[in-house]
């Protein structure tokens, strides 16, 4: 950038500097209740984080006693040194009192206080007046509809209808107003029309989703071309707002497709949202000038920072992906002025709305379209309602147009636009909070970002950088990494695939095709490293087309199984003394071969055990993470542990394979599962033989596979497919077997346990069983939870794979309180899905695994049925779907949702395993405890609930193996949620974490007396 | 001391060094072989390792390629940068090489010269031209007959004889000596007899044993009293050498019990030994002066000032006892002088013979006599043979009267003396080294030792000090405490009684009275927190005599049982709520309450169960040790646990106790095992049915008591006695039993865990069952074994308790070249133990626990000679043991060991629990590991060895939880030795080890995301 331009930019800063002297902003004055606000949450941290959350739940408490009680577990904790004016009154308040009803109105009114500093009204007639009021100072608005999340097409139909009845109201106001600019033609400032809405499009369809794109898109446009012909009629501008980053470009896709449509294709007035803190914003933005140009069309572009850069942040960090937003501020504030002068050198297809508050921002874009000679008309400013009022009177006053983004909605769906408005007001790097509050130098707040980027780039990475706020992005098991102290890297998940991102959908759509074209795969036995054909086998067949066959497989007997187990013994000595390191090298081996084919076999899961795309790379991905994982555990426990410290003698502990291990492994997660167990066998120096479940042979084979590429040894993996029924007792009362883990259902789980121990005697070892069994897992829905995120928890948790997850959520137990809204909205957004065969992304449920699960499955259905439970019920051919294969090609189950289910029933006690969920009515948070406890089972939990005081409690007493609050109760991640249950679910040995290696070991104790003639060294050297 | 005598001190001191001028210190010079290895000694501590430990063995190996084979293992580890010279030829030589017979005749000629530096013959006749030369050069000599450990009453026999041969010899020899100081009357300088021995208490009593003290007196006096006649009949002086701490009281009471006897009393030619580096030296010498005085004793002290510092700390620190020595070198030499201040104050009593080569105490002692006014007849100096012959020569310059110490033996048996000189030359605080080596200044090595402590004591604690060499006393389990890092301090064992403290001794026996003067001890059930009387019971008998009942104990039936299932159900909810630091505290109080009655309690022991007096305190401290160690493990474990560490998200890993604990003990270590189970139940927050073993009631109901104590609430622990028969199998098979814990035998431990998974589909919990099984324990006597320790610990391992551990010898391994010898000393070893009633401390074997114990192992005895199998058996009324009670009282049995035995034979392979040893010979090392290896059981298992080679073999191949290294294979130390095997020795489970106390939890996982409205707090906290 040029230092003449650099000056001029300067310059029209300090005007605008000047031009809003006299102007106080108004958020931050210490005199009102929101200035204070803000300056208690930019003092304290905790504070902050306690109001935020405060300000999030306090629209779903319903009564005084609720606010007062979440006032005391909010801001009552005593170690956090909170302001006294907070603090006051609120520790010793009971809710019973008349005071606590005073504080209670009071807060109430000042949240509500906070929320109209922000929101222009509840609906478009309640905020006419301050739209004409803004009309009348010469200011233009955008409307932005607030909502709840859109979980349901039911919702997502009355979204669409507000924006109907939106328009209908605004085009019959219009016609009472003036021009801007006091130009003739209707439109303000000669060019822009008077009516200005921006859409969400995720409201657009209740199940969009990345990987199902084309699809998302044709649904959402079938609301949203009813919407823009309104506008298009009212000659409305309409803005496709931008949302979170995993919605960019279905969001940029939606508007170019509807767009391309002969209907709308010469409309002028629509426009996106580029946002300069995303690192791939650029192309984005070339992408989509491309494409203007290419057809000829015309839009705005509504240039933003963006607004979501925790989220983002967040997500990134727990899915391992790359951060797709700026680290550094300043880096964003560059891009954006990057961006600015690229729309306006394209303002032959492109207008700008350059929406900052920051005047260095505007003052860049003021004068870069001088220099590039565009036209005033060309660019707008866009300012946000009830914040920086002296910026946009700034503006105002300085000649230019500005547009006021003014948001309209209840509260309650305001919440998630407010929580946002605060953080951005209190961040550190807050240009609003710098300037009215902290009062930086205007030179210090007018300099050019890529200064301040140069500037602070040369310390050490990271240190002392102005970052955004927010956690840092720090990367999974450093901890681990720590401890183990060598060569390898820590551990980090491998990162599902991003569906967004069009080149993973189309691989997955060809993976799909090319494994397809293999079918029938033959599968062998492999033992001692030879492929071994059986003259009896069996078929793998396609869950979701049953004449569909995946695999044409061997199959072991007895005769098999023993030549196995005398394999596996006799490779055994060998690789026990096989260094750990060379060990763990295999499994990262594993890992990488895996990695290779990780489309193929998942795609292969898809078509074999029915699992939808993002669930079979999810399994994939899990696998991989096992492998990764025990091997860094392996050798975090290779080295010998020295025992005390005494003179004259060392003592390590040093652990040990067992020897030949059973593994016999479900279907549900045939390669994850698989692959934990068989690992965590192989890295510890056991030899394994390995059943794979016999609704998996096929995926199971490719493990085979791959652990034959990375090298094992002939023998350590032996692979030996057949019927559970018969192999299963010779594998596991054989006398040569040392280990046996297991992963099923309870009864084969506690027969696997009995038969291993019937004949101990006979045996050269103790058996050792790792058990995981089966759930009945329950999730709490609290009277405070949030519906938008519970109903989606609960649909995911419960339905996910048809259900078919040990850890899925069987049991609802909700609060009477927030039932029948809860319940409402479960049902709409359940009728909402796809059931169909899940090689179509749409589908969000396929078919079960096998006939026999799904006479299981309709049995319970119709117990549930007899007992006159109420039932939502969802047939397969649902609305969303495409249509499953003529009946009897696919084991298709209805999803069925009983409510008011008794909780000691059998439905509500027994383990169904497939899409049918109990939701049960309880009093209060305790009653829900009582009942989530009361089954035999102890897998997985789930609270949602925003009530420390309740949280709390669940921690302390919801006591299953893992719980999760405020999220799904499904999807274990290894290493950071180590996985299993106890009391009939299992012996707590929990898979991918610290101590499950400990079950493959024995652990022996070498003692060396190094004392000779009363003499010894001072230290001894561990044992080699 | 006044600065004059200081003065003059110095002054004799440069007259003495004056006097050494141009005498080279030849032991340093580096012509010499011994000389360099010496230097290289000094060089490098590590190379000092190696040849001290390759000395040691050195006169094991029988041929060439032993010694080449152990040079090579010795010296040829690459990581060790050894002298070039040592290195040279030594890596490369295969054993069957030409030169190699060269290298290795080479270097026995070379170590024989430093032994014949040493030693002054093989025997007193090789030895009479060195000591007619000494005498004709003026000086004086003392005799020590060097001789391996006496571990046989044969072996002590035959040392006797040497010594009547030797004063025999002596006698007949001095006859033709002049008298030194050419006086008259046969004395030399007048006073002194020209014989004098140096006499090894040791070696008079093959169990000398402190705890048995006045038998072990009466036992050495036995054998002292002839060679004393014929000492006195020759006229000569006789030494009470002074060997290790453990044995000083003995020593000193030997003494003066035999000097007590008439005949001896008016001899004035006599003398003790004081070590100055023992920090109670002071207090003996009083002590001894008080006797003298009083019975009008004359005698010799020689003051030396100490020559096993060593082992003394290493025995300390092993056994968490205050270390008896001085840590500083100073201190040992300010106290050197100090004590010869106080024998030259009692020159009516005392005469001093000062032995050191450091020429400022031979100065202060000069100067002190001088002072003193004590006559020169009445001190002499001595010094050893072989070592700082310039010293010995400038004292007989100087006119004082010398003597040398002269051994005389093989070298095979000289060899701990040879070490001693080692470490004495090359230690750095060396005055020798000093003078003749580093050369310091002589002001410096005159110093008064005083002013150097004063000196170097303001610094920090141990800081700089000049200690003495040796590895530092650190206390057990400081990395532990580095793991917990909480308030209580780290944890050390409890230690064991020092049974040469005569308070010990007396106290216990007291304490074995107080307790049988309650017998028969009323037992009732323990429930819920009541004391439950029942209708049925047993008795509990001494197993010496079977006519003493210790106890009459109530019976659990199947109601009882229930019942106590049912109190611990009950309990069990608010226990597992307390806080992990309050179940701690708890153990901690137990421990505390343990600690108060320990003698009660072991002495209960020694009659209840038939432990002799250490066996019965070391249970009780096994004990003290499991509830402080596990009270840490649980609050190391108690913290939750970070798992991973993404934005948005916490996630923690914390334990919970599973449930109501049933715990089964055995009788054969019944307050430590029963304890150690329990603690670790009750510590993790479970809820405990304890019953004890039904011959160990009484302890069990001391145990009982103690958690009462303790304050455990109601429920907690339970306590009911009854028929493991009946009673076991309601216990295990119990729905709601989520744990059992078992130690016992294997049929009984697979038949519990049979039981346990039998019903499981009816239980609440998969039952986790934690064992503890038997063992058929091998001990390997390798060709280079030191056969003083090996027949010691075989002994040991293999008959203490009877036999009766889990972790006893009961095959010994022995390499055929060793075989005979090592067979015929153990014989004789054995023949020498005492059996009878354990409550006399001199029997080392006392009865086994009951009749059908009696029944099984005299069948085997039976089976072993039907089989044809040599047998060295010892019967109950052995030759030092009191006769135990007429026949059927007690249920004794003879001690057995079958040599030749078949490694196959049933003999060889099942579990007796009793004194019955198989010894096997084998071929090789590698015969010895298979043969280890060839049984069901992989408990403990030891290894005599001095190649380090085997060595790591047996590390990596001697498959057994505990191996032991050079030591006896019983007696795991809590926190150092993990104690527990696999195969049918268990499930590997380790008690006393870090893992322990997870096996009594299960892992909770509770992950909290903590985004809302798309924001995150930075840190979450841990669940509460």
């Amino acid at each position: 950038m040029n230092s003449e331009l650099e000056s001029r930019i300067r310059q029209t800063g300090y005007r605008l500097y000047d031009l809003m002297e006299g102007e106080a902003g108004s958020i931050f004055s210490r005199e009102y209740w929101v200035g204070k606000l803000f300056e208690w949450c930019m003092n304290s941290e905790p504070f902050k984080v306690q109001m935020l959350r405060f300000i999030d739940v306090f629209p779903y408490l319903r009564d005084t006693d609720a606010v007062i009680g979440h006032i005391q577990q909010y801001f009552s904790d005593p170690t956090l040194n909170f302001p006294s004016a907070v603090n006051w009154g609120i520790k010793y308040v009971a809710p019973s009192w008349m005071t606590s009803r005073i504080i209670a109105g009071s807060i109430g009114m000042n949240i509500a206080k906070v929320a109209r500093q922000f929101i222009a009204g509840t609906s478009a007639k309640d905020s006419l007046p301050v739209l004409e009021k803004l009309r009348s100072s010469g200011l233009a608005f955008s409307i932005d509809l607030l909502g709840e999340a859109v979980v349901s097409e039911k919702e997502a139909d009355g979204y669409a209808e507000r924006y109907l009845q939106l328009f209908e109201f605004l085009d019959s106001a219009q016609s009472s107003w003036r021009p801007l600019g006091a130009v003739l033609g209707g439109l303000d400032w000669g060019h822009s029309p008077r009516v200005n809405v921006s859409i969400k499009p995720s409201a657009m369809y209740s199940q969009m989703n990345a990987c199902a794109f084309e699809h998302s898109i044709e649904k959402s446009k079938e609301r949203l071309r009813p919407i823009l012909r309104r506008a298009v009629k009212a000659g409305a501008f309409v803005n496709f707002d931008m949302e979170h980053h995993g919605l960019k470009d279905l969001t940029f896709a939606l508007h170019q497709s509807i767009m391309e449509e002969a209907e709308f294709g010469s409309y002028p007035h629509t426009g996106i949202v580029i946002q300069a803190y995303l690192r791939e914003s650029e192309k984005d933005l070339e992408r989509i000038i491309r494409w203007a140009n290419q057809g000829g069309f015309h839009l705005t572009v509504r240039l933003v920072k963006g607004a979501y850069w925790d989220q983002e942040v967040i997500v990134a960090g727990q899915r391992n992906w790359p951060v797709p937003v700026f680290a550094v501020k300043s880096e964003t504030d560059a891009n954006f002025e990057h961006l600015a002068r690229i729309i306006l050198q394209n303002s032959n297809r492109l207008k700008l709305a350059c929406a900052s508050h920051n005047i260095r921002s505007i003052s860049a874009v003021v004068e870069m379209a001088k220099e590039a000679g565009v036209a005033g008309e060309q660019i707008e400013f866009q300012v946000l309602y009830g914040m920086g009022q002296p910026v946009r009177n700034a503006l105002h006053k300085a000649g230019l147009h500005v547009r006021v983004y003014c948001p309209v909605g209840e509260m309650l769906q305001g919440m998630a636009y407010l929580v946002r408005r605060l953080l951005e007001n209190t961040a550190n790097q807050s240009f609003l909070r710098q300037t009215f509050s902290q009062r930086l130098p205007k030179a210090d707040l007018l300099r050019n970002p890529v200064d301040k980027l140069n500037k602070s780039l040369p310390g050490p990475p990271g240190a002392g950088l102005a970052r955004h706020e927010g956690p840092p992005p720090e990367s999974v098991g450093s901890e681990i990494a720590r401890e183990a102290g060598h060569g390898v890297g820590p551990f980090t998940i491998e990162p599902v695939y991003d569906w967004s991102r069009s080149e993973h959908r189309r691989q997955f759509a060809a993976a799909l095709n090319n494994v397809r074209e293999r079918f029938p795969i033959q599968v062998p036995l492999q033992i001692g490293g030879y492929r071994i054909q059986t003259a009896s086998g069996f078929a793998s067949l396609n869950p979701n087309d049953s004449y569909e066959t995946v695999g044409t497989v061997c199959s072991a007997d007895i005769k098999e199984a023993e030549l196995a187990i005398a394999a596996a013994k006799s490779a055994f000595p060998q690789w026990r003394d096989t260094p750990a390191q060379h060990r763990a090298d295999c499994l990262f081996k594993a890992a990488a071969s895996a990695r290779l084919k990780r489309r193929e076999l998942a795609a292969l899961q898809v078509l074999e055990v029915g699992k939808t795309w993002s669930e079979a790379d999810a399994d994939v991905c899990e696998a991989i993470d096992y492998l990764e994982y025990y091997g860094r555990e392996m050798l975090r426990r290779a080295a010998p542990r020295p025992m005390g410290q005494v003179p004259g003698e060392t003592s390590f502990l040093l652990y040990e394979p067992r020897g030949v291990a059973v593994v016999i492994a479900p279907w549900n997660f045939p390669m994850a599962i698989s692959t934990g167990m068989s690992s965590a066998a192989i890295v510890t120096g056991n030899t394994v033989v390995y059943k794979p479940a016999s609704q998996s042979p096929v995926t199971g084979f490719m493990l085979n596979g791959i652990f034959e590429e990375a090298g094992l040894p002939r023998g350590v993996f032996n692979f030996v497919p057949g019927p559970g029924s018969s192999l299963g007792d010779v594998l596991t009362a054989h006398p040569d077997v040392a280990l046996i883990a297991f992963t099923g259902s309870r009864d084969v789980g506690l027969h696997i346990l009995a038969k291993a121990h019937e004949n101990n005697e006979r045996s050269a070892f103790v058996k050792n069983v790792v058990l995981e069994m089966g759930g009945k897992n329950a999730i709490i829905v609290d009277s405070d939870a949030d519906l938008d995120e519970a109903v989606v928890y609960a649909l995911h948790s419960a339905f996910g794979y048809q259900g078919q997850k040990c850890s899925a959520c069987s049991r609802l137990i909700v609060v009477e309180d927030i039932y029948d809204r809860f319940v409402e909205r479960l049902k709409a957004a359940a009728q909402s899905i796809g059931i169909g065969p899940v090689e179509f992304p749409q589908n969000f449920m396929g078919a079960v695994i096998e006939q026999a699960a799904r006479d299981r499955i309709l049995g319970y259905v119709e117990m549930g049925k007899n007992a006159g439970y109420p039932l939502f019920e969802l047939s397969p051919v649902g609305r969303n779907g495409a249509h499953p294969h003529p009946a009897g090609n696919g084991w298709f189950v209805p999803l069925s949702i009983f409510t008011d289910v008794d909780p000691e029933s059998r439905l509500a006690q027994e383990e169904i395993f497939g899409p049918v969920l109990a939701v049960i009515k309880v009093k209060d948070f305790d009653e829900a405890l009582r009942v989530a406890n009361g089954t035999q089972y102890a897998l997985t939990g789930g609270v949602l609930s925003r009530s420390p005081a309740n949280i709390r409690k669940a921690r302390e007493n919801f006591r299953t193996g893992n719980l999760y609050i405020n999220r799904g109760c499904t999807g274990a991640i290894v290493g950071r949620h180590p996985f299993g249950g106890f009391k009939m679910s299992g012996l707590g040995s929990k898979a991918g974490g610290p101590d499950y290696l400990l079950h493959f070991m024995i652990a022996r104790n070498i003692v060396e007396n190094t004392v000779r003639k009363g003499y010894a060294p001072l230290e001894g050297a561990p044992p080699d």
